[in-house]
């Protein structure tokens, strides 16, 4: 049988995993640091391939998970917000010539994503929304048991969507979206305001981690839960949105934010049941957090690339 | 070749088609007043059916198209704004038992997508949004060649997310909602707002429908215009949302909103260029009016069932 490579291209580190075609586990898990710097990302990247590259037997295909807007026809990076001189990048294309192997390149919220629908919190169900809330707000949703990606590729940026017009500002330039209230940015910036403004908390620092402020809402800190009631409150009002347009039976959610447990899933659960349109859209689904933790694009990627073959 | 019979209920009349499974174009089109006491609804659906009924060929089944939440997979009307009792009613089962014939249900809204996705102005596209923009605003998603209905069939209930969470009432009382914003019922409400708060406004009437609130805003009014600029504004940062989730290469807009021309569609231009993530989203779009008209439900429920004998 055949091997396959995946890649999870990330902000700070590139992981690489070697799959034996017939097994779901890959047989060696790689990794470099992310390099931002054009040129020298495709090569280290290249030589991450070649280190893992198997003696024993022949490769199949590579699929890369890289984050920002994929054109999955051409495989080709569009936009990678941590890899600024990626626009309109051909990476499938480079990757392929190198290595004259078929080439997959795909967002890594979505590869996430079927990966959970494959192994992970999503097995057995078709509908699936995967959120994942930690720096950013990002995601992939599987209908129907097929994975949605759009005519080019550039669906389920589920994170851009309007929540309220005159919101807080998106990392993406615009405002209100639903990144700007429920990621970890979003409760960074509101906590930063408000302490700027002057009001009270036990934070010592005026731009404090999304880590400290969970801890000093643990502490009782009236500010920090604020703060987390808040990304908790929209956070149900996206989702809701999201249950009213897709009808999942399984919603799940991974990244750093979806680790602070009640201190945003109970005002998520108060807000999602008030906002719902009818008790349908609750019945029968399945909230969960993701299972496969940082692997879940790895396998993802396994996964759509054996779809693919 | 078989015959298949299709049905579009709606809030007014019930209008029922007979095709010929290998023509494309119905046979006849037939129309009843919708009765809306139920149990009287359906002795009348049973007898435009049987009036209608080949004497020539075999019916290979019947398709409905229902407005509201229809469970696809029992093919239940789980709730009908127009025929108040119809909840968690058994439409296909009934008509199966008694015709004899394979029956399917769905929603209205969804099965005009699928004709106009099949005959109409999204010909030749995978990926589909349908907009009909009227009394209230529901629609249709074609995404990666496939229509998407959700675990149960409750998908796609286009006009009930909220973009602005303090926004105003929408009919199924909640607020904010897209529908409140953008449909006929949203141009209204706002208008008789303004009125009763002592806007300036040539329109004569305290309660102006939405047709003469177009005039109005067609002889240059103030109030109209300013409403219609308002709907246009909200249909941009709505369309912006669904573009982020599905990536699409064709928008329709179908109903009577969409017919208002520049009136709407000059403020919703401006409105999706200024909310949309990035122009990619806008490349190789198509966005057109409707081309089936009233007949789109019933053309659609026609392929539907195509596909599902």
């Amino acid at each position: 049988m055949d091997a396959i490579i995946t890649l999870d291209i990330g902000g700070t580190n590139t992981r690489c995993a070697l799959f034996h075609a017939e097994k779901d586990d890959p047989v060696s898990i790689d990794r470099i640091e992310t390099t931002t710097e054009s040129a020298s990302a495709i090569d280290n990247i290249s030589q991450l391939i070649e280190r893992n590259w198997p003696k024993d037997r022949s490769v199949a295909g590579i699929a890369a998970a890289a984050p920002g807007s994929i054109d999955v026809v051409q495989n080709k990076v569009i936009l990678a917000p941590n890899i600024p001189n990626w626009r309109d990048f051909p990476l499938g294309e480079i990757l392929q010539k190198r290595f004259g192997v078929k080439v997959l390149v795909n967002n890594d919220a979505r590869m996430a994503a079927v990966g959970e629908w494959k192994r992970g919190a999503g097995r057995g169900h078709n509908d699936i929304l995967y959120f994942t809330v930690s720096t950013g707000l990002g995601g992939g949703v599987i209908t129907g048991g097929r994975i949605l990606q759009g005519a080019v590729g550039i669906a389920t940026e589920v994170g851009h969507i309007v929540l309220q017009d005159d919101g807080p500002a998106c990392g993406c330039g615009r405002f209100g979206h639903f990144e700007a209230f429920s990621s970890g940015t979003g409760i960074h910036n509101y906590v930063c305001g408000k302490i700027k403004a002057g009001a009270p908390t036990i934070l010592k620092s005026s731009s404090p981690s999304t880590k400290e402020i969970a801890e000093a809402a643990k502490a009782g800190d009236a500010l920090a839960l604020e703060a987390f009631n808040r990304a908790g409150y929209y956070l149900g009002i996206g989702v809701a949105n999201y249950l009213h347009i897709f009808n999942p039976s399984c919603v799940i959610f991974g990244g750093g934010v979806s680790q602070s447990g009640d201190l945003i899933f109970k005002p998520f659960r108060a807000s999602l049941e008030q906002h719902v349109l009818s008790p349908n859209y609750l019945a029968n689904l399945k909230i969960a957090v993701a299972e496969l933790g940082d692997n879940a694009g790895l396998i993802g990627t396994f996964e759509y690339m054996k779809q693919n073959l």
